[in-house]
């Protein structure tokens, strides 16, 4: 047992060390309590099936796999050591043409910038043009991590929810939600500095229309100091023929504002690489290539050559769009397991997840208390994370519960709703569909 | 030719322009000139051997390329999937077992955070403990990067410069360099929330002593809210027996308060691969693991998994004493060769690189006007880099201006100085040797 004389000083102490380690107040808004941990150690604690975080689970294609081990190889080639901070040149070359390709425009080296992953791009389109008090307005449900990066440089959020994500008139499909325009309008003030745009958005799937886009578009051009962050990493991932991807930047007026961010790791089923590029014009893409100079200087070199090859290589061998079919087949085998579950799945038209309706589980109660909605570490209180637990437990299927992808206002509607990843080998979608028939038949459902 | 009225809409037009794309004032503030891309030009048009940026141009160790090739290839063991934001737990293991034994203290997975290379690491210590109007103080010369780091986190740098730099007194090794204790302790304000310490010392090579260390130690203890960043980057190139590497970590009283920051890159060779990492007291890791989470989640992790494998096999094949070994004789090499031409180096006790004095070089002019030392953008109109142009274009080898390195009030003190890089091919080293005694002999020096 300590003595009197060190348990008398121990508070003092305490308080220096606190203070001594305090992170700065940015950092130290930020939630403390890590949903994705939670969910993972759950899986793990309950033998789940874990749809949960959405990363691929089948192996990475053998083109692209050849295309990292013959560029790390060849060291005589100088790919391990640091290439750019825009980005290695070959790499630079390989996204000119691609996207110029994609884009029907002309695409220079100048309107490309790499960085440590798509996540690293919009970080680093937050350190280059955002400063505190700054506004961000975002389409709820987001990527949590937007509002997150908001925080950690000073900027407030305004989240415009999609209507129909839950209630009574509950969309079928995620082409059904609806984008409030005024709402949107009303969102941005003088102060706001960028919009964020995703498209397939994530956590819906939703594919948003060429009209819609238009829409949002003619709110854009009133608000002169406006940006644009248009997250484009779900592009290849379009699954139904009647959608088309629409790139915001392509919209009259619209490319000298918009920086389009893209990843080579969701492209190539490798988010481990760590590769993701933006594009937009050479005014906004210079800055953000000293961003990226003086955060982590480069991506990781050879994986920055190997996905130059992996572009070169895909359109011949087909890539693409069997890639969409892989997933097409993937969404349609969980989806209708999870219809038939009586979850009620959103259908998404792309992207990597679906939603699902969960308001007929009893075991997850009522309605989350106010005070769980307010609080971003109070999640393990709330509707959305008592039906994940309920359901990791009776089914052994984890979904994620989403109400970390709301501002606190908006939190409500994520109340009944849990995230599905369908990015899995077709080995844990069979398990999954497989448990979720049998804790039906068995009125566990 | 344009018509009067285009003409007279365009002044407008840049004006809206430049607003859109305007970079927040952070960044605004940042130079616009790059003088490692001014080099890397100089050097091509002139055919030039580069010793200015440092990256080893020999191969990567065969053991290494090894790993790295089999964590790519060993896709269903998901390495190519995010790992997580503060390390792959393969790394974190390695890593503790490794710090462990040179540390000899027990270090756990929560002393360990990853990052995207030591730069990505230091980025994060910026991002996470510093804010708008901390001071941050660090020796000069430095790694520019610090400067570029506290400008973008609204941070204000105060330089302590080393004595014996220049001038009468110049120091004929990097052991003779003076640290000017009384002159760090004025630099430090309630203000300070960040004193950097780097040994070997870059671009120096001084190795800091231990008697070094406890004077800055006893002045980091009179200051309740000074963190310390220890860059320890080039731990493993010490290239003198009788000198030490210290952890600055391990003195009384500064585990608690310190951040020691490694570089996988530099102690394996493989810069491109963009692995580092922090060790510290477990409240100042969780932060960093937190931003890291933030900024680009994670490493690239097939190639944190080939560093765990990399640092387990390392220690049994002798690769650090062979690096060690080896850097020394390429030191020796470039020395001489340049002590031989005139060009007075002060030899590295550690590290990648030898600073030389050229005074004796009249082409590159007397000293550099005042408007030039204080303006950041100015770099061409200095004294070092008409001496580095000067040397390129005689004799045919670049290296590096390091204006950069100091702080306007102390740049005078680079007026005569150039950094080489030694940790080049030994072919490279024999031909800038050559040309540096050949451009003697017919006395272009």
């Amino acid at each position: 047992m300590p003595c009197a004389k060190s348990l008398a000083r121990a508070p003092l102490a305490r308080a220096a060390s606190n203070a001594l380690h305090a992170p700065n107040a940015r950092l130290a808004s930020l939630p403390r309590s890590n949903v994705f941990a939670a969910c993972t150690k759950m899986a793990g604690d309950h033998g789940a099936v874990n749809l949960g975080q959405g990363f691929p689970s089948w192996p990475v294609p053998q083109f692209v796999l050849d295309a990292a081990a013959a560029s790390i190889r060849d060291s005589e080639a100088g790919f391990n050591q640091y290439s750019r901070p825009g980005g290695h040149p070959l790499l630079l070359d390989a996204i000119a043409r691609f996207t110029a390709s994609r884009f029907r425009r002309p695409i220079s080296e100048e309107n490309v910038t790499v960085a440590a992953g798509a996540q690293g791009a919009i970080s680093n389109v937050f350190a280059t043009f955002c400063a505190e008090g700054d506004e961000v307005v975002f389409i709820e449900p987001a990527f949590e991590m937007y509002s997150r990066m908001a925080a950690m440089h000073g900027c407030h959020v305004r989240g415009v929810p999609l209507g129909n994500v839950t209630g009574a008139s509950v969309a079928s499909t995620s082409e059904q939600l609806t984008l409030d325009i005024p709402a949107l309008e009303a969102a941005i003030t003088p102060r706001t500095r960028l919009l964020i745009l995703n498209t397939p958005h994530n956590p819906t799937g939703k594919v948003f229309s060429r009209a819609e886009y238009e829409a949002v578009a003619s709110v854009v051009r009133r608000h002169p100091r406006l940006l644009v962050l248009s997250d484009d990493v779900y592009e290849f991932m379009v699954l139904e023929a009647s959608l088309e991807h629409v790139h915001f930047a392509l919209l009259p007026g619209m490319w000298e504002r918009t920086i389009s961010t893209f990843s080579a790791g969701k492209t190539f089923s490798c988010t481990g690489w760590r590769v993701g590029y933006c594009i937009g014009p050479p005014e906004l893409i210079a800055p953000l290539t000293s961003t990226q100079s003086i955060v982590s200087f480069c991506a990781a070199a050879p994986l920055e050559v190997a996905i130059a090859r992996s572009i070169d290589a895909a359109e011949a061998l087909g890539y693409f769009d069997s890639l969409a079919a892989s997933l097409r087949h993937k969404r349609d085998e969980l989806v209708a397991a999870l219809g038939a579950a009586g979850l009620k799945p959103i259908v998404p038209g792309g992207g990597y997840f679906v939603l699902c309706d969960t308001s007929g589980l009893k075991a997850a109660g009522g309605p989350s208390p106010p005070s769980a909605l307010a609080d971003d570490n109070a999640f393990a209180q709330r509707r959305d994370y008592l039906a994940c637990a309920a359901l990791t437990k009776s089914v052994g299927v984890l979904g994620l519960p989403i109400g970390g992808f709301y501002s606190p206002a908006n939190r409500h509607l994520s109340d009944s709703l849990l995230r599905f990843a369908f990015c899995k080998a077709d080995g844990e979608l069979h398990e999954a569909a497989e448990r979720l028939r049998e804790a039906k038949a068995r009125g566990a459902l």
